[in-house]
Parts: structure tokens; C-alpha cells; sequence
């Protein structure tokens, strides 16, 4: 996991998580404190928790100064061109497709590197790639997105298994793998946008209106 | 504390709290996976929390298989008998308590394991057993319940106090002091639910109506 | 940081924690057992976190007697004097203020005592001083106060820069360098609130109204 486009990509994905958090705060019009704790806590909240269940600690960012370095600069890049953000919404969207992709992967390997068993693994991909935007939502008053509407858990789910999966079955490298399910789950996320999937819960039990 | 029928009562209490937090997520209309994240952390919460404080990561219930199967198994039974819950409320009502009591015991015997006193093994023994709640509600954008109405963290305290007062005061084993506590808890739920007892505390400043 | 009257401080900058965490939990009119909760977390909220991040564990306060009375006493006496603690306003205001200047500086040292770099020192400083506020705004569900309106996370941060600056730039004594960044918290809040200084950020973006 040391090869250099996979840190880029990693970069790329905590901008556009860091950027989700930052426009949230202005959204809400939280002060300039604010938007540097949302856009942090989106992009560093999922791998924080997952450090802390596995006892990695100290946390990895607080040594990480290329990460801390990169959301304080999309925290003020977001800010000063907060007014093209909606003309980048497609880019945000993908980079933060690729994002929840990556942090999936690097939640798995973490896990497994900690000797722990792939469901676990895979529990902690999801941990690091979704919890994030859980406390942003928490911290800006809002019903957590991720329990509600969105195909964004199993997006990362989805790539989380199928990664797991060609590690057992294939012999190519960790690395390929890792491409084959980001994809599948920046493939998942676009159609799941595109066609509206939804895992909402029919109830049969709902008081007709 | 490794007796079966211990490990069968934290396996009816991790089912009642389980269910509880799934069936929030299904008020709420959260989605399959919001089920399943409510329905963890209403399970989990409150120990995890607990072994943060103490430093006992990695947390247990990530190496734990039958935990984690039973609350995967409770989110999806709640869901499909869903409307048949409000039959067994009840049934519910009685395991949570039960879940109540043992959770606090648990969380007291693990602190008195990491030589912590006995005051702050009552404190770990109450956060254990109510702190998953709190989690849930505020994933479900509640007041947290614990907070404002029920006789819920006093019946956990009383059980607390009377088993670490069985534990000083007399020789017998802590399974039997155990099993003493968590009548009691049960039995003050049972009895606050009944007579609607409150800890509400008045307030001489409010100002007339 | 052994000298007696660091402590004294510590100590009044914890009662006005506890008191502020109380005093919200009466004002939402929580139960008896929430006002305990909410002052707790106020006063040992910040900490814990750092603490957690910095994998100093089990967190400190399970072990400091000194701390827990304190709140525990804070919290009865909130309850009992609520109806004086609007004339005590002003002292609760500055026992507050320098709470957060106080639990900056022991922040700042804790992140370099475990050879952290300072700028991380500064983080965890602020971390420490605001993030008990952070979560009492949670678990009272109100949007957290620091992220909106106030100069209370910058105050935190202007006297952890300074204190920062000093041990770097003079020969002073940690503890000189300490009062003088505590002054100037208390003096950043304090102005801030008489000039009502706002870190809002403005939007061009925002529609006319």
C-alpha cells in the first residue's frame, strides 16, 4: 500500500470529503471555526473511530502533517470559491466516490494488518469510509444522511466484499484488487444516483393515509 | 463470571437492546443499513465506550462472532415480525431490563478487573448498560431518553450499588450477589414503568404560567 | 505544571464546566441523573477526547478523585443555587474563561509531554478547552454553540499560540508563559463579548432577501 497513486488518490479523497464538510458549515452558517471542525472531522471522523475501536493509537493523523496540510487548504478553497462549488458538483461527486472507494480499501487493509478476520475488516472499511459524514451530520443538527436515504453504505460495502473476495480467490496483487472495487464502487454510487436505487424498507404495517 | 447461563442472559440483554434500536431505526425510516447501524450501537454502545475509557482495545465485540451474529440476526427478525412487536412489548420490556442489569454488572466487573475502585467500576457499569441508548438517540436526532424521563440509569445505579455492597458485606460468590442485582434493577423498572415514577427535579425559579 | 496553585485554577476552571454543562441540563429540564451526565461531560468532555486520541489510556479522570468530587459537588450546588446563578453571571462568565485558557495550556503540554509537535499541541489545546461544550450542545440537541457564534474556540487558540511562541522564543518559565496565555483567553472572551466580535463568515453567493 506504499505506491504513490494510491496516496494521490487518498489525497483526492479527503478533499472532496474535507470540501462535503466545508460546504455543509457554510450551508449552516457556521462560523470560520465551524467549517475547519466539519471539514475535518468528514474527512479524518471515519478513520479516527476505526484507530480508536482497534486501539491504533495515537491516531495516525496527528502525525499525518500532508493530511492536515490538505483539509486546511480545501477548508479555504471551499470557502473562497464556495460560489463555483455547484458548477463543480459532478467532480465533487466523483472525487468523493473515489474517496469512499479508497477509504473502504484502506479500512480493510488496516484491519487485516491488525490481524483481524475479513468481516471485521470489512465492518471497518465501511467504519472509515462512512462515519465521517455520520458526525458531520451530527455535528450540523441534521438526521444522519448515510441511515436514510442514500446507497452509500453499500456502495462501500458492495466494493468491500468483492475486494475481500479477489484477495481470497485471484492471485493478482492487493493493489489491482483495490482498482477493480474502487470502481465498482464509483460504479455503484453513479448508477445508484442515476437511477434512484433506494434501501428504503417497505412496511406493510404503516397505517394507510 | 463464565458461566453458561451468564453468557445466555448477556445474549437475551444484547438481543433486547438490539431490537430496541432496530425498531427506532424502522420509526425513523432509516433504511437497511441504518437497521443495522441503530440496532449495533444500541447493542455495542455502551461497552465500547467503556472500553475506550479503560484502554481495553482493541474493543471486544470486534473478535466476538457470537455477538455480533446474534445482533445481525435480532436486526433482521425485528424487521420481518416488526409488526408483531407491539405483542411482545412486554417480552421486550422484560429482557431489556434484564439487559439493563447484566450490562451493569458486567461493566463493574470489568472495571474492578482493570483495578479501577469500586466507584468508578458503578460508573463503567452504568455507562455500559445505558450509553448505547444515548448513542441511539442521538443517531435518531432524539433528546436522549436517559436524560429527561425514565427511572432508567437510577435502576441501573441501584442494581450497581447493591452489588458492589453484596461484594464487601458478604461471602458470597459475585454469580449469586449477580443475580440479587439484577432483580433489583428489574424489579425498580418494573416498579418506576408501574407507579410512573420520575426523577424530574422541580424548579422554584420557573417562572408562572 | 506541579505548582499548587495551577491546581486551584484547574479546579475553578472545572466548577465553571460542570456548572455550565448543569445549568443547561436544568434549562431543557433533564432528570435528576442528566444533570449529573451533562456536567460531567462538560467539565471531562474536551479531555477525554484528547486523551482517546493520544492513546493516554485509560483516560484520567477514572483515576482523580479530586476531579470527580469537585464536579459531583458542582452539580448539587448548581442544582440547589440555580435561582442566584444569573446575579453570579459575571463569575461564572470568568471562572469560564479561564477554564478555557487553563485547559488550553494543560492540552498543549499533554500533546508535547508525548512528543507531539506543537501545532498538534495547539489542536489538542483547543480540543481540550472546547470539545466538552461540543458534545454538552449534542446531548442537549442544540446546534454546538462553538461551531456558530462565539469567539470561543479563537480565544482558545490565540492564547495557545502564544504560549506556544514564548516557550519558543524566552527563557520564562512554562508557568509564566502559561499566565500570560490564560490572560490573554480571558481577554479575547471577555472583549469579544463587549464588542461582540463574530468570526460569521460572509457569503456573496447568498441570495438577496
Amino acid at each position: 500500500m506504499e505506491l504513490t497513486w494510491f496516496n494521490i488518490i487518498e489525497i483526492l479523497g479527503t478533499i472532496a470529503f474535507a470540501s462535503s464538510g466545508t460546504t455543509r458549515a457554510i450551508r449552516k452558517q457556521y462560523d470560520l471555526f465551524g467549517l475547519f471542525v466539519l471539514g475535518f472531522v468528514t474527512a479524518i471522523g471515519g478513520g479516527t473511530i476505526r484507530d480508536i475501536f482497534i486501539g491504533n493509537l495515537p491516531v495516525e493523523w496527528l502525525s499525518d502533517f500532508t493530511l492536515i496540510s490538505t483539509i486546511t487548504v480545501t477548508v479555504i478553497l471551499t470557502y473562497l470559491f464556495y460560489r463555483f462549488m455547484d458548477k463543480l458538483r459532478w467532480w465533487v461527486f466523483f472525487f468523493d466516490a473515489i474517496g469512499l472507494g479508497l477509504f473502504t480499501i484502506l479500512g480493510i487493509e488496516k484491519g487485516l494488518e491488525f490481524g483481524l478476520s475479513p468481516v471485521i475488516g470489512l465492518l471497518l472499511g465501511v467504519i472509515t469510509a462512512c462515519f465521517g459524514g455520520v458526525i458531520r451530520d451530527i455535528l450540523s443538527s441534521e438526521k444522519p444522511l448515510l441511515l436514510r436515504e442514500e446507497i452509500y453504505a453499500f456502495a462501500s460495502i458492495s466494493g468491500g466484499v468483492l475486494y475481500i473476495l479477489l484477495n481470497f480467490i485471484t492471485e493478482m496483487s492487493h493493489e489491482v484488487n483495490a482498482i477493480f472495487s474502487v470502481l465498482l464502487i464509483v460504479l455503484v454510487r453513479t448508477l445508484s444516483i442515476r437511477y434512484k436505487w433506494s434501501l428504503k424498507v417497505p412496511f406493510k404495517t404503516q397505517p394507510p393515509e
